[in-house]
């Protein structure tokens, strides 16, 4: 359904021929005289391009849709909880699923010593960059595929999953050869192109949100993926971009209820990307838990001096070991296993 | 201390008078050469005029301030944590302080009807509006002086303690005769006479802060009260305003761990005007005390959908109980009460 | 009218109890059955509060208001342009009024100084604060009334009308004796005490817009004024707060059209807090004009490296000059005399 | 050169161990004690990684860099204006180029008859795409390579340079074989695949900047393009995300003679996307060249209400035509050709 309403001075004659427009278009319209202005609701049809024609016709101020964009990733169309399951970790399911590891893998010996420490601690997902999108054209951009090379590695040595990030169509297959999840950061967000090719896929993939994308654009961009085929998604809230500069991003902590309620994907929290300051990742991460996200992505180093990018916001193993245990406190009140 | 960065095109003779000039007014400069440019480190004053001036002269491309622009509200001013004490309700002293009630007094059935309700969920501070600033000239305003009254009588007849908003210098007098806290909202968290005549008080105040703050203006609106004499300041993140507008405001978590660790203040989070929807006030509250908040303001309504104002992001006392329940454990595992 | 979208799960029952809401309000329902949703139009009353109360009943998704919040200040309410009279300069009649002069009155020779360079380069309207709001409780707050005494000399000395700020309800009678404009800052967009006061008046204000005011707000808080009785209230576009740090804020350039065919009330930009940077002013001038403005206001300086305040962004005197001969022929490509 | 301020609680051990670290680095630190901090320049390197491994160092509160982290684009590599010949058009040396057409390729007759309609008006550049990056996976896409066709023979039959958008790298050696310059939409900003695949061209490219795109971000995507040899970028501002929703986006009007200042590149703008609405467009392109812009890409179309795209932000022919003679008497104030 589409509501439309007219501008009031908008004549007899050009109501009539919205109508006309309407009726031509194969939908219904029902009229309601104001005593300002005149409203018609449209039924049988909402498609986009319908509303977009509508919004440039004469005597026309405003179109409303009442329905929302998105159909697959709602909770409308399904109510239920959407489980994923990777290696017998069940995503969504309730309990609370770590991912932890550093930003990007730097070296075997570096990624082996945090993902066991990692693993200890609790996390049962290693994450790790091979392919890294850097501001700078001059920054380190990633081992490439000798970066999922060792991630293999990591996971043979620990059963830890692995997750790592996919920046482009192209190195889709090479990446999910060598991943249990694949990750499209928050500035792919909205790269439709990456979006159709992940769909095509039948792996788990963990769409973060974009910095500047709003929960409607968000899930749109999940809707890509779902609508090719892939239904194994996870959203991922990070922070978005607002003029408060004192965190590297504000994460929307609102956001993570409020995608549980609109949408039947689980919903993860990034708390070092949204802080991007170590000192608040663990206040952060409790947080989200608390406000009930199904799980939380956190970046770990063992030499954060030494990290060749994001050091700053990286935990020390034994940090990260401490927040664990906080966690599961916290778990128990809330009733749910981390 | 403070850093002047100098323009690469910067003549030996434009550095020179800017030696001078930091000379001459009483500081000593240091200077580095370096490959491109020259920087100078200013000692012995960071005053705020000293800095603008400086980036006016010729060859200045930029000034640093080192030094927070806040004494008075800062950590290391004062390293332990500031408790206020409030009819023997400590607030800051590591227990939740929950303060709860309608957005505004509407009438007294309905007052008493939630300040007994909100009592027995063990709610301590009662809040409601008597001066409303509403963005419509045409919207309620507030029962005034009548409001005021109907909040001591509602003290009475439970003894919570009260707090109601002040939005101009020359009610202060009227507000401080009745309110136990003494409350300034976001739209006049850079209203300066109001902040100075609140600065005369010794009352407790609570400051929220400014949909468009970011965290130092913050902190220095409520080094505006410390400076008048008034160091009873509690602050309170409720929102601020970004692109999402799915929810009124977004929240900003990481603001709740950032400010306890750069000022001794007591920090609350306001969950119902930070999301403005009822379903969104329990699990944003929860993650406001998992981040470390001293206290929690919530609206609660019995009958919203006659409220006057803001009834739609207001709780039920039955949820607000429920919501009570779950904060208690929550405390349990983080070592607090509630 | 006001439209009231139902919930697709809200039961027969439910809609009738809003239906029955509706008509006991003394409004008409007009329902529409879609395919998936109910949608009420609800004719006869378009207050504020019943659709904030009909946004807490059950079953209720959201309710979307057709009129706007705003009366006395829309164009709707007053087709043509309101022209503003000031010492016969014909604020809003066509013509570009450009105001000049200092941040801050700091000195007679200042003033004077400036003022004449101002009035010699084709300014109409002389600035300066006497009561300055100052982010810093350390910072230079004013002359005071020694400012707006400085004020009148300088319009005796020049025949320039006069502008100042007022920051609190209790100041208004002061400064409107000195002052044939007073302003609101920024900061007070939505001080409804002072916008009330101000309102009493019958002298023209310049309003600007709050640098977090959508432009609902801001007309809001002008209808404040208009609804206590002043109508001469000019409107100011002084950038909003984004997250953009480059420019101290972000100039809204199509605020000014926008506002210009939602209002009746003069328009005009202060590139100077826009833009905070000296070498922005006068393209972003040559902007506002180009894009409708009816005036400038503008931070002119002879000493900027002396400036108690915001020397950074003040013209010097003779770079004035020369935009006001720029804006004279941009005038005139644009048919507008300056 | 860095300048690295040490915290206040820094020892002199921590503070020694910071100079070696900077000394085994191969860089000179120079100290300067202050009364509260210590503050380290560091000359001899600035690369991005030395900075955020210092970040990470204990003792270190604030790691700043002193010089610009982009190169290339900036104008203290190449002080005077790139000036980009497409098809003897100068794009950038001083003459005003507008770019015409409508949002999407959607049939030869729409495309030829806009086509030579702009061109009458005095365009010289032809937009419209034919992969189209869109928010809904239900949305029109874009004709694809047809489209692309029916670009090539509205070239041929008026004489207009072409431009189009390409969105993903693998399609690029096709777009370049059809259009004069490639576009780079503001959602692919930041997909450095993208980037990195168009700088191996030599082909003209248009950036567009990215909605969450700070300048000094947009710059280094610019950089990226460049340092893979491509030299001919053509920058525009196309609106950024901000809280206002009355525009689509907030056209960033300073951002012109900003980036102007510190590039040498060329600068557009986009009055159909930054705002969103057919009746600002004409005011903002106005106000775009008045600050600057060495160009213009302004949507037309014949029938915006059966466009695919867009269409209510498009202007018809006749506005368009109208525009540009405004636009004609405008340069002419500002001593620019259109």
């Amino acid at each position: 359904m589409m509501i439309v309403i007219m501008d009031r001075t908008a004549s007899l004659a050009t109501i009539n021929s919205v109508l006309r427009f309407v009726e031509d278009s194969g939908c219904t319209p029902h009229v309601s005289k104001g005593d300002e202005k005149t409203i018609i609701g449209v039924v049988g049809d909402d498609r986009a391009l319908l509303s977009e024609k509508m919004q440039t016709m004469p005597g026309v101020e405003k179109v409303i849709q009442t329905a929302k964009p998105y159909r697959l990733v709602s909770r409308e169309w399904k109510p239920e909880n959407t489980v994923i399951d990777v290696n017998d970790i069940k995503i969504g399911g309730g309990d609370l699923t770590v991912i932890a590891g550093p930003c990007g893998v730097e070296s075997e010996t570096q990624l082996l010593e945090i993902a066991h420490a990692v693993k200890e601690a609790g996390a049962s997902i290693l994450r790790g960059g091979a392919f890294k999108p850097r501001t700078s054209p001059y920054s380190f951009q990633g081992l490439g595929e000798r970066g999922l090379e060792l991630l293999a590695k990591a996971r043979e040595a620990t059963g830890l999953a692995v997750i790592t990030e996919v920046v482009t169509p192209n190195q889709v297959p090479l990446v999910s050869q060598y991943a249990d999840i694949l990750q499209i950061g928050a500035r792919n967000s909205q790269n439709y192109s990456l979006l159709q090719e992940i769909g095509k896929l039948r792996k788990p993939v963990m769409l973060k949100r974009g910095m500047m994308s709003n929960l409607e654009e968000y899930l749109m961009a999940a809707e890509y993926i779902l609508a090719n085929g892939n239904y194994n998604v996870i959203l991922c809230e990070r922070g978005i971009r607002t003029f408060e500069t004192s965190t590297r991003n504000t994460m929307d902590i609102s956001a993570i209820p409020l995608l549980k309620s609109l949408s039947h994907l689980p919903m993860f929290a990034d708390p070092s990307h949204a802080t991007g300051k170590r000192s608040l990742v663990a206040p952060v991460a409790k947080a989200a838990v608390a406000a009930g996200a199904d799980g939380l992505m956190i970046e770990v180093h063992n030499h954060p001096e030494k990290a060749l990018s994001d050091g700053i916001q990286a935990l020390l193993p034994e940090s990260f070991a401490e927040l664990m245990k906080d966690l599961k406190k916290l778990g128990l009140a809330l009733n749910r296993q981390v």
